[in-house]
């Protein structure tokens, strides 16, 4: 370690935090294709959406021109709670991997959710307090999402209904706990308290659930309730855009040390966060002011972008939701059970999908083992304990570090670390006994779930 | 909500950290009372005690006149990867409780230990690295300890062999996994490893174990191997010492913004998280500059300070340690199995005793239920998930704001918000079932636990 000028975390000031959100659409000569009816395959309306999503948010999920969108005030206090958070300078994992590379990562697991979740949980709920509901319905799988979003629904007064895998509220009660103390109701999906979930719990007894089908009941309970709406905590344009305080605070903490990052580098699931962190580095490469190299990490069990189709797909299985034009591996795809559970989705944010097709974005896919010792390594230096999802991006910086090493390059590594593996131990656990296993999904594996994706015209609107 | 000049977290500078621990002892007219030798009844000495504790640690424990002691570089360094911790200004739940006084708390659970033992943790280990020990050995309750210690020896490259109590280790999985992903080796206790341990196997067979057997398992593992001490996650001066940076760095953020605490409030279970935040504090009062009025918070079931004596007593189960004069309950009293594990402790650290018994402090005592509703109720507003134990402060800090609002006065009230609560969701799920007790130790059962302290000469060391 050299001078050690730059210090170990980088806090912006309160006065410092952005007021707005950045919309990268604005600045896209491509933009990204509107989202279809599935009903009529015309694009959604704002009348459309605002049946199934909060007016405001509805907007902002269709407006590819306002560049920047104010963040009221009530939010902004929320985030004063748990925001700024710290960029990191990761002095001990340099010092460990010997390299001449400068590595920082921005750590967003410094709040009760464990995650980013809570920067777009936070603003459904306030847009939805708004418009006066009463309360929002969703679904959660690993529970991060729920968590978050319980959690803003606590701080604004709303009811706050959460459909959870089945199967992760047995084996995960303790996420379920938390949610029930932010005064979540909770319910086990598939249920009986939906059309769907009795229908599939009729054709399949016993079953494990999935979060497609805890979409759709999700769906169908905000639809049942006056004064419901439906929320969901990542894909849409309008979650990528709350999570852009994620790199706009990153980019100013950068600024006032006059660090450029060379590397920038995400975990991408649904691409909430990995579009957060970039949105404003990205602004300036498509503004043509500078040049960076960013990654996309996704697993090796369920990679859209590496193996997937550009093209309108679903965005649930249970095929209620609008289709969307995305990098996907169809709707019907069923990744292997790996542990990164946030990254287990068929397909990627349009925004994303987009910049990715035209070419302004890499990625590589990666498998758990090699994620996990990565993160094993990294917390053995750093501390911090990072989920599974985090540790994919993780893997990728050190490798990129390792390079560095390679080439004596001192270049300067940004990564997202996303979140905490505190609810994830069962995954360390097999990790730490040699139990966990990777899988590389077959050709024919992929084929069959592309083979799901609907026949609809894919150009010309 | 008026001005907020104040920001909702106050972060120091890296270069405002505290550089020195503070020893309050140097303030003291009345010292606290020598550690005896269980054998000779004569004070131990620095000879004796390194037999079991590092050196450097023994000059610590022992010295009672150095008022600061420098935190080595190597400690800095680690303490800049996790400190400072925010002291946070409660505005939500001064709205929520329309209360005219003001609410700070210190935060030390930002850091994947969960807790503030890491900071005395990274001494330890620190100290047995510099003094070329190969590893260290300590017990562990609930698991936080030794989460910390895992993480600090992971850090400087030691072994690190933790005995957990036998029904943790089986009931916190989790924990465990934690402390094995850095690196440590985790022993159920009584375990076959040991003479004691064997014993008591044999005794009882299929027992659950105890923090005393623990305790005794870890001391003579670590005297069974060349280049091995044991080290302890509480109740020491030592440790209290390295908590120091707790209020130090409270102060200094205080002292920031020309913030004054009129009551400062601090769980108490071995007492160093209390200590370690009202150090700076006492050392004012002490020397006659400043006045303040703490309050110690303790569980009813467990009330070493509210309905125990200040004698000399034993400070494990196992009668293997040095006898320490302090608040106790008797060294075999067994607290019934309410959920904050790291409060469940006969005694308490001999300076915090000392001065609880010259009128420097407060203690009160409160039942769970009341602590986990003013968990929840925090939660709720604050974002953070507390641990149980630091609900205790909680608690108390939310009545004294009460009483603010009855009496109009805006008193500043500051506490100590030592860890979360991801681990304790067994708590929490029954608190939320409406399934928590209460229990209040009858006068029979503290008679009986007082009964146990040894028969020694009190006072003319």
């Amino acid at each position: 370690m050299s001078e050690k000028k730059i210090p170990y975390k980088i806090y912006l000031e309160e006065s410092e935090m952005p007021k707005q959100w950045y919309n990268m659409r604005a600045d896209m000569k491509n933009k990204p294709a509107p989202l279809l009816n599935p009903k009529t395959l015309q694009p959604m309306t704002q009348e459309e959406l605002s049946s199934v999503f909060c007016e405001e948010l509805c907007r902002q999920e269709l407006d590819e021109n306002t560049a920047y969108f104010d963040i009221p005030e009530e939010i902004r206090d929320f985030y004063k709670m748990y925001r700024p958070s710290p960029l990191v300078r990761a002095y001990c994992l340099e010092e460990k991997l010997q390299t001449p590379a400068k590595i920082y990562y921005k750590f967003e697991g410094n709040n009760t959710s464990g995650s980013h979740k809570l920067n777009s949980a936070i603003a459904q709920a306030y847009y939805a307090k708004k418009q006066g509901l009463k309360g929002v319905t969703t679904e959660t799988g690993a529970g991060q999402w729920g968590t978050a979003l319980s959690m803003a629904c606590a701080y604004f007064g709303l009811d706050c209904q959460v459909y959870m895998v089945k199967c992760s509220y047995e084996q995960k009660p303790f996420r379920r706990e938390v949610m029930r103390t932010y005064g979540a109701n909770v319910t086990p999906s598939p249920s009986n308290t939906t059309v769907v979930g009795r229908k599939i719990l009729q054709e399949f007894p016993g079953t494990n659930g999935s979060l497609g089908c805890a979409i759709s009941e999700a769906v169908e309970a905000a639809g049942a309730q006056t004064g419901y709406r439906y929320v969901l905590g990542s894909v849409l344009n309008q979650v990528l855009l709350h999570q852009t305080v994620i790199g706009l605070e990153t980019k100013a903490a950068m600024d006032k040390y006059d660090i450029k990052p060379d590397v920038i580098i995400g975990c991408a699931g649904g691409g909430s966060n990995l579009g957060g962190l970039i949105a404003p580095f990205m602004g300036k490469q498509l503004r043509g002011e500078e040049n960076y190299e960013f990654i996309a990490v996704e697993p090796a069990t369920c990679p859209s972008l590496t193996r997937g189709k550009y093209v309108y797909d679903y965005c649930d299985t249970g095929k209620v939701c609008p289709l969307s034009k995305m990098y996907t591996l169809g709707s019907g795809y069923m990744p292997a059970g790996t542990h990164a559970g946030g990254l287990r989705y068929h397909g990627m944010n349009p925004i994303l999908s987009q910049l990715y097709d035209d070419g302004y974005m890499k990625a590589v896919s990666v498998h758990q083992t090699e994620v996990f010792k990565a993160a094993q390594e990294f917390a053995r230096v750093e501390g911090i304990l990072p989920a599974p999802e985090s540790s994919h991006a993780i893997k990728i910086a050190i490798d990129e570090a390792m390079k560095c090493k390679e080439t004596g390059e001192e270049k300067t590594i940004l990564f997202g670390l996303t979140g905490t593996g505190y609810f994830d131990m069962f995954a360390y656990a097999r990790y730490n006994d040699g139990e966990m296993v990777d899988y590389n999904p077959t050709d024919e594996e992929i084929a069959k779930g592309l083979s799901g994706i609907p026949q609809i015209p894919q150009n010309g609107f």
